[in-house]
């Protein structure tokens, strides 16, 4: 066996090799797993239906219970809002099976819809870890880092707050974070619900970015919101009040309860799925109450907890099931969905790549369309990992490039090809592997196929050491995609007047 | 988000924790990829059925050619065999559809079928490493340690040799390593096909271990040999010789050329496919002619190398696809199949697991029903890794784990435990919690949940480093499974007579 490996060391390859259709709007062609039988997914359907009519959903905003009331509900004084199946199935009606995301620029725009992917990546972490500054609370530098890293790669197809800007004071932060998105990248940006004052800064930098008014916004779908209920049962303030705004602006929620099994939802695949499913329909039917037609995404990410610890646990046998059922429940209501990965490892080792593997895993065959957390997130989400980013983009190029069209014809197969090489030789020149090496195979950003002499001489590189100077390659070579000069300033000049306003405040 | 880790740092499991049902003869119920159309299947076929007919391949063991021959095949005066279609057809018509593994212990026989899925170890590799005592050319102390590590692991079905133990000469090796395979051990043992006195002496070990005769052997599938055809086109002695014994001995081969895509076989996957599929035929085709229904299995071992190095890389995209059309060709004939997983990589870090991940996920979903290579294989087989062996079996638990059947039952969905916890309250000591979290969750061999403090006060161990102390803890309190006392020295006694006559050269 030949082993001609050479040490890629710290060498890092420039972003434009990681640019490919292959990488964007990609369609899953993957086989998707049916854990439960058709008359199971009704069931647990049935019984989510059941859960929100005779037990009810605690809504704390009064505006989203007077809008449940409004369509029928019965609202009773302990905030709980009793959801009939009739509510639910109109709303489930109205809700767009999908839709397109527009970013600014046209190549990164996102068509959601069952059968396509997209990766987001680890997002909403109050930390953030890389090998040279160590374990630190975000910032906006690293709020910044992070969605330069986010736009370097095609693979990363969303935008999200991989770093908690925790230096910038809660009433500006939103201000700063969606400039940043909205100049470091053309992507599609996440905003967080705290508040309708805050939603609406956010849409105002969108439309300046998109050089656009209120009414052309209304019919451009371009930013999104992830709506976490509090699970079991609850609907805070803040979210129910961003599924009222989002959906008002013709914007994306992704209604995602985040139902660790034997923690915030029941022990059971079949009961954390019930819980999820109940909490995700009412609200999709907020939103929908709201405003009917506003686009919106399922969401289930259903793990759960090390029952010894409490802590959360990911990539395990329980998440994958609850992916292949979260995936049944999606398809069973017709609405595209969202689900996520992650890890519980506190670095990018081979526990870290193992259970996000495992997690990216049991979402691609549970026919996810938006998967989240696919790439840096450590401690379960409490710390985004600059090196676990680059870990982790290999799989998702991996599996993207493996869901392309194989074809099987003559030219393909090249019988004349086979028989040209003598029993026993070998194709390193062959004809077929002359015209095709150079796009043959993935070649790829961070696995290295050195040699164990290659390797020593090197000093013993982990794939975690060696991922340092590949996100700091990026750093330092990162080119803003372009925008028109008079929207950057405008964008400037509304973040300095809100600034001087006094920001917003969060909603509690 | 309740953070209750605590650190397991060396704290290793007893073995039995990780011996359940589960993973034994595990039912595969993930869904199949199907890359290829019907027609295309049925072109790569074709166009193999054409390429073993015009083209040939080259048999340098001269009983072999004269048996393909006796068949009606064409033998030229250069070695060259051309196989017609109809002999292949023939052929792969006795070959069985399935068999069972029956073992000395019949809790550990398997059944192979076109359902089931079994794991094998990493094997074949001439080095092994492991932290504390690094990386090394394997002995026997290292092969009776590997099949211990093997042996404690439901999940690794079968036995191979992890380590290959260059200190004892080749002529006595295998008498060494089969002794060890059946007393370490009472799973299903591998033995190298390196000439027929070879073979019968390890025939001999495995009667005396099961307490049979010659006759009985025959009736009893116990062991197996892989068959790696020296690609491209060509079968050498000891392969040959080895279809040959296991056939005549109605035990089995597991033909795999090892086709690597860009080296040994076509740059394209459906070449690639196709050379390898040809030659596994052929090989299927000797052993069947040597003694029709001879238990089989069609292997597909294809990958692709770095074309800029010539090195052989894993966990590809590439690697994914032969294997979903592999399997895909293995249906189209009938037969069980096996497949491989492993890594390029250096150390059980972070591209070591999600190489093997990706490998295993592209096995899997391909309907493989062998999987060697699934555990420890590190430097593209040149070495097995201890830790590497370590950390990957936490993905073969959750693989099989994720394959068990799932309910959605009334009691599973327990509407009134959903119902009794409170809106924003916890699952943590619910009816339903209490009654079942003893078996709710996979309890991981090695993944943790320690938060972030616990682990740097542990001195931020990663996953390899932890893992050393489970392997440890296994060899250290390793007890033999039971064997009768006098097959234990009736097998003693074969090994000092066999070495005393001179053992048995291999074959050229």
């Amino acid at each position: 066996m030949t082993r001609r490996g050479r040490a890629r060391g710290g060498k890092a390859k420039p972003e434009k090799l990681f640019s490919s259709p292959a990488y964007r709007n990609t369609r899953n062609t993957f086989a998707l797993c049916e854990q439960f039988s058709a008359d199971e997914v009704a069931a647990l359907h049935e019984a989510a239906l059941t859960l929100l009519e005779e037990q009810g959903i605690r809504v704390l905003l009064p505006e989203a219970r007077d809008l449940y009331a409004s369509f029928g509900a019965k609202v009773t004084d302990d905030e709980m809002v009793f959801i009939g199946r009739d509510i639910i199935e109109q709303t489930i009606e109205t809700a767009p099976g999908n839709f397109t995301f527009e970013a600014r620029n046209p190549a990164r725009s996102l068509r959601i819809d069952r059968q396509t992917i997209h990766f987001g990546p680890g997002a909403g972490c109050p930390n953030v870890t890389d090998l040279e500054r160590g374990r630190r609370p975000g910032t906006m530098r690293d709020f910044e880092e992070t969605i330069k890293l986010q736009h370097a790669f095609d693979v990363c197809a969303l935008l999200g707050p991989s770093a908690e800007a925790q230096d910038i004071p809660v009433h500006l932060r939103h201000l700063h974070t969606s400039a940043a998105y909205c100049t470091l990248s053309d992507k599609i940006p996440f905003y967080y619900s705290r508040g309708t004052a805050q939603a609406q800064d956010c849409f105002a930098i969108t439309r300046l970015a998109h050089g656009i008014d209120e009414a052309q916004f209304d019919e451009k779908i371009c930013c999104f919101t992830v709506i976490n209920t509090n699970s079991p049962r609850q609907i805070d303030k803040p979210m129910a009040q961003g599924l009222i705004d989002f959906a008002c602006a013709n914007q994306v929620s992704v209604v995602t309860p985040f139902c660790l099994a034997g923690a915030m939802a029941p022990v059971t695949i079949a009961g954390a799925l019930t819980l999820s499913h109940a909490e995700a329909l009412a609200g999709i039917a907020l939103a929908q109450i709201a405003r009917p037609g506003a686009p919106m995404v399922y969401g289930v990410f259903s793990s759960n907890v090390d029952l010894k610890s409490g802590a959360p646990v990911f990539g395990t046998p329980e998440h994958m099931r609850a992916n292949f059922g979260g995936g049944q429940l999606a398809r069973h209501i017709g609405l595209p969905w969202r689900s996520a990965s992650g890890t519980a490892a506190n670095s990018a080792d081979a526990q870290g790549a193992a259970q996000t593997a495992m997690g990216l895993w049991g979402t691609v065959h549970a026919g996810a369309n938006l998967v989240f957390h696919a790439a840096g997130w450590l401690e379960g989400g409490l710390t985004f990992g600059y090196e676990k980013y680059i870990t982790d983009l290999d799989m998702l190029h991996t599996i993207c490039l493996a869901m392309q069209p194989v074809k099987a014809d003559a030219d393909e197969i090249g019988l004349d090809n086979i028989a040209s090489v003598a029993p026993g030789g070998h194709f390193f020149d062959a004809p077929q592997t002359m015209e095709r090496y150079r796009d043959a195979f993935y070649d790829a950003l961070l696995w290295d196929s050195a040699n164990v002499g290659q390797w020593e001489d090197a000093g013993r590189p982990t794939a975690e050491q060696r991922a340092t100077a590949i996100w700091k390659n990026i750093l330092e070579n990162f080119e803003e995609p372009p925008i028109e000069q008079d929207r950057r300033e405008a964008i400037a000049d509304f973040v300095a007047r809100r600034e001087a306003e006094g920001g917003a405040a969060i909603m509690d």
